[in-house]
């Protein structure tokens, strides 16, 4: 394997060979498999389970890692083509990227969206640029419309739970003071149209699925027997869920426009996830997020600290699921 | 060993054999003791000696760690429970802290003082409430009312400079700007009560040992044959003590009221320990300080780089001491 | 080796056989040949490469890292002698660091210049008193007027591209928004004379090369059958060159005064590298910058994306000449 950019890349059977893989290594560690390799890692946005979770799986496999994150002990750098670096970016991603990538046998790159223009975060435009400076396997880390490592581990997730491959998967939209990123909830709803699944989007005015996502999500749901509806009736979308998941986004009516998304977020605070969510929901319904959360803002105490949230679990996984994509990346 | 959070958790013997391993791993290195396992390091406080021991102290043993700074990298962490997370703290410890876990063989955590309120400090409130989240082996890196990796480390550079098991030991405040927390004092007081120590604890008034710390300090001296007294009389402190421990420590009496702190410390730079400090002591009395230390504030330039002091050695020993509790932990 | 301090500590033969070395552990991996062994890295000012790639190459050596960045999770140090430390520094290197060198095998040390006495840098006033703390093998990963990482990188990277011993190597001084160190120049023109070539200088008036920095220049390159010329003429500078190495560096004119740097400074916007300064270079001349580079500051976006810029090589250089260097240092 030698990219890991878009967990659609790949087949669904792949998809699950690759799951397959992580459960292996979890019954069956090989804590010399990567001996001498290093992985490197380039935060341009915060992380807490990614870093964690790429430097202990590295470390499981017997290979090492090290971490750049720009503007903490590493100056900021510039990603924009043709301008003239007068300012406070001392370096190019033109070269900083390449060099990065000549001291690693794999490159694993975090990059979230501009939030400015739609269209172009939509294109992945930022982590294409950086992409193409990378002769070294690639990982995403998370960029704009993208975090297959975060779909991969919740793919396995709903495995190793019992979720059926054709169970009703609702991705909502909850409350969070400020506009976030769509990387998390794109990965979410095409994961689960090609695992099969009846993918309900629930969310409310103004924040709909962007057209090329619902395209790509629709396509990827026919090929796998699945489904693609969005909808902003919270009872009907979980009529026989068996996977609320939850994630904060910024409208996709009003992107980039701060001042339009504050006023047309502002009256939405009650999407907070409590249990009377669940009254339609198939009684087995787990709850997922990717985490990080905010209790009591985007999801009730209660909820997460019960027992249908699965959220340390989907955090867990990444670990092995991430182990699984390195193997198959740096291995003999 | 699965916790290692007070080392008065454990017998005076269980320590004397943890420094017996620790000696033997500085021998007889073992660099596959650990091979594959991933000690987890959070930091909700910053560090230069823990940090850096741990890591290296880890990668001795053919290990590995990663680290976690919130803050740094990382946004920071929410620990207050039931709150509305709508200000900066974008994840609660309830999530982050069991996620780093499942990513660890071990979970080392720093959460100091907050230094509001005495008896939840003394009571360890936050570093409890942290610790109950972990079903993994767990080190205390420091919390509010407690440090055990110096203490152990303090009571290994003791026996190694020969300072009998009776020895006087004196604990003496000295003066720092702002009132800094009391982890390290009591961990010295105690450890230092448990190794059989004539324990004197020499400050101005106003920084009393809380009652709770005092007891805890006589009832450790009593098993051990040790003692335990309290005074703000220099000459009779000092006479004959084997050991002057030094330490920065804010005042008992006004706990969280940082105005009447501050009128109290104000008269009290001159507690700087000098040459002349050890007059009566007996003339092999080392010195000590858990570093890190303000030259010329809290100690004399001349004092710190003359022969008394061995705080570069109590710091090192940081690593073989840590090295031999995560060998009790993790090691086959 | 104990110390890789100053390339000119090294005898050219010397300096040619760690590069030797550097290729063969490119060639032959040796991935145990440091297991168990730990590299200590001090960071008083920032790096991208050279964190990343001592990491990188102590791990594919099977050794071990750890980082310290005091002001990133860890308190500022002090370095002022004989201070009363009550401002924001919280600990002195002089306790600092033979404590991290405690943990380590070897320790690597990033101080840049104070740039205020030219000098108390030229000197090497703060590194040396630093060096003087640390009982291990050591590693200047640049200080004020050094950086043998780079030299030795830079060195190895001419070898490959067939750049004659003897081939004229050009130091051109480029534009900047602000004064940076000499380290950089400083050891490349050292590092060119040492290796036999003819090094010219180049820049504008203000910005000479300190005497004693030519004197050793001047004797490194007679002693190798190099030579030493310093001119403000480019054309005549850059007539058969086989090299031009552009570095940005602050006015010795008038070091440490920013007010009359910055005018010097202000119309010398037009020393950007552009194709054209190589009309009359030898054809196969390549350009050299040691990163991190401001495009179209100091150098035009055409000529780092054409085919004279081994910028990119250069840097990955920096990770086996590293290797080569711990390998002496550590490999039993």
């Amino acid at each position: 394997m030698k990219r890991f950019i878009d967990l659609a890349d790949f087949e669904p059977a792949a998809v699950r060979d690759l799951i397959a893989l992580a459960q292996k290594l979890e019954r069956e560690p090989e804590p010399q498999a990567l001996a001498g390799k290093v992985l490197g890692l380039l935060f341009m946005n915060p992380s807490l389970r990614t870093l964690a979770s790429f430097q202990a799986g590295m470390a499981r496999l017997g290979g090492s890692s090290f971490v750049i994150t720009p503007g903490q002990g590493t100056w900021n750098l510039e990603s924009r083509q043709g301008v003239m670096m007068d300012g406070d970016r001392a370096e190019h991603v033109r070269e900083g990227i390449p060099v990065l990538a000549s001291y690693s046998d794999a490159l694993g790159i975090r990059s979230f969206a501009e939030g400015k223009d739609l269209n172009a975060d939509l294109a992945e435009t930022g982590f294409r640029a950086m992409a193409e400076l990378v002769d070294k396997p690639l990982i995403n880390m998370e960029s704009a419309m993208n975090h297959p490592c975060q779909a991969l581990a919740d793919w396995k997730t709903m495995d190793e739970l019992g979720v059926p491959d054709h169970g009703k998967f609702v991705l909502s939209w909850v409350y969070h003071p400020r506009a976030l990123p769509l990387a998390v909830p794109a990965a979410a709803m095409t994961m689960a149209a090609q695992r099969g699944m009846e993918v309900v989007v629930l969310r409310p005015e103004g924040y709909e699925v962007p057209a090329p996502l619902a395209d790509k999500t629709r396509a990827l749901a026919k090929t796998s027997g699945g489904s693609f509806t969005e909808t902003s009736d919270r009872a009907s979308a979980l009529k026989g869920a068996r996977v609320l998941y939850a994630k904060e986004w910024g409208s996709t009516r009003h992107y980039g426009d701060a001042r339009a998304e504050a006023e047309l977020r502002k009256p939405l605070s009650e999407w907070r996830v409590e249990e009377p969510w669940f009254q339609s929901a198939d009684p087995r319904c787990h709850f997922m997020h990717c985490l990080p959360v905010r209790r009591n803002v985007a999801v009730a105490d209660a909820l997460l600290d019960g027992p249908r949230s699965v959220v340390v679990r989907e955090a867990y996984n990444r670990m092995p699921a991430q182990m699984a994509v390195l193997h198959r990346m740096l291995a003999r």
